[in-house]
């Protein structure tokens, strides 16, 4: 696999980079970035994994995320993908729907037509492009965790629930807990996997643990001034899940927070501590 | 004075504001943005003054500066203005040249047509925004400080340099210490104030040491992989212009670093601790 550097940028004492290379999933271009701490020679690092919301590039948290401080500190290799394929050819016009087609592929294989021959960011996040980073940066591949935000909490919530062994820790910011019972996740599961709902639920946090998943806890910070909270969000379903399922969660309500950066920013110290207890139990 | 609020988001426990105003001195709409980090009620805080670098606007320091975090513990208020005027009418097209006219206001007042009736910059980051973030903001006008990154580490140098009793503290990242000297500053102080040099030397740090201007001491933070440390930002002249004037500066060469906000950042927390022991002496 070629991998092509976008850009190198000393921070915090370790190596922000953005890559390209092109995707065996997506058929496509794809943009990511890596940040690596200061380390030993020789050393393999934990990595954790960020997944973004609608409208997102890997550009977004990595500008304006402020976690290399604390990745720095805490030895963690921290990477962002991007949300979609892109390029010419790959259906899905963000002009027209800001939250489905590009910047929107809900980490999901696509299986209907003209979607799925590009929107393969389930197979793309939890496959190609761990191999890859493997492959190429000093991972330790046993000491992975994975956090995300909206769209991307969604991601990091039921790929924990479907890799329970391969992910040590998960997390999110104002995650959609239940896409099959909210407007974003009905539009975007059903134009991606079709009206079947039964296909949605291995694609559904709620409906995962219901199911029977499990996980070892979960760390879930939600702004009380998020305008998407009561009707997109809705982490009360995740908790009552949670509860039912004895699986611990920290749900905790920010006052006066929203769905911003602004508010990524304030807690993603946080997260990156919690998970790198984890990481390093 | 009519100022009208952008956005508000609650950050690292404080408010993250943008605002607009039309500009006595510019005659333009100007934006800037203000953090203002949790305070007792009725508190007064110190205020510390971000200055920009060519092409910036307010948002590139708000987006990717890292400095809420330390403002919030310190108690800091952050201004950053923009950098130059903008709008309908007014000269200097920033595809046709970057490093003059628009986003390039270079912290001076204009004396030369057609810059003279908006680009006044100098007046407006003295003046007329100190007034009004005095009149709307909880600030303590006797508790000031400056910081600024390239163009704007020199409006920053400058600006102490001729009011030494206003601001408690300066710093600056890869700053142009000495335009009269540089390509960048020959350009904009050419452009701006005429070809008669005698006019640039309050305009230039190095300069105005030699004149005989003073400045209780500067911290400085260059990176020695920065593109235009040799050419354009010089720090060992500054360096040599502090030595024979008494005036202490510690004049920091970091390793690897570039003149991006990937090291600005990086280096935000220690400017504000440095700015913070000052104000608060």
């Amino acid at each position: 696999m070629t991998v092509e550097t976008v850009s190198l940028n000393r921070s915090h004492g370790g190596t922000q980079g953005v890559y390209k290379h092109v995707s065996r999933e997506t058929r496509t271009g794809m943009t990511f970035s890596v940040y690596v701490p200061p380390h030993p020679d020789g050393a393999k690092l934990p990595v954790v994994w960020y997944l973004s919301g609608l409208t997102c590039t890997h550009a977004n948290v990595t500008e304006k995320g402020e976690y290399r401080k604390a990745c720095a500190e805490l030895g963690l290799i921290f990477v962002a993908p991007d949300t979609s394929p892109r390029g010419e050819g790959v259906p899905g016009d963000p002009a027209a729907s800001y939250d489905f087609g590009l910047g929107a592929g809900f980490y999901v294989d696509a299986t209907q037509a003209p979607f799925a021959q590009h929107y393969r960011m389930w197979s793309y996040v939890t496959q190609e492009l761990p191999e890859l980073i493997s492959g190429h940066f000093a991972v330790d591949p046993n000491r992975q965790s994975i956090l995300g935000h909206s769209m991307g909490g969604h991601g990091a919530l039921t790929i924990a629930l479907r890799h329970p062994d391969r992910y040590r820790a998960a997390s999110a910011f104002s995650p959609i807990v239940a896409p099959s019972q909210v407007p974003w996740g009905i539009k975007a599961l059903g134009g991606y996997l079709g009206s079947a709902r039964e296909a949605w639920r291995k694609h559904d946090a709620v409906a995962l643990i219901e199911d029977g998943a499990r996980f070892s806890g979960f760390l879930v910070d939600v702004g009380d001034a998020d305008l998407f909270l009561t009707d997109q969000l809705r982490p009360e379903l995740l908790q009552r899940a949670c509860a039912q399922a004895a699986i611990p969660l920290e749900l905790r309500r920010q006052g006066g927070y929203d769905h911003s950066y602004y508010f990524i920013s304030t807690f993603m110290e946080d997260h990156l501590r919690w998970h790198a207890a984890r990481l390093k139990a």
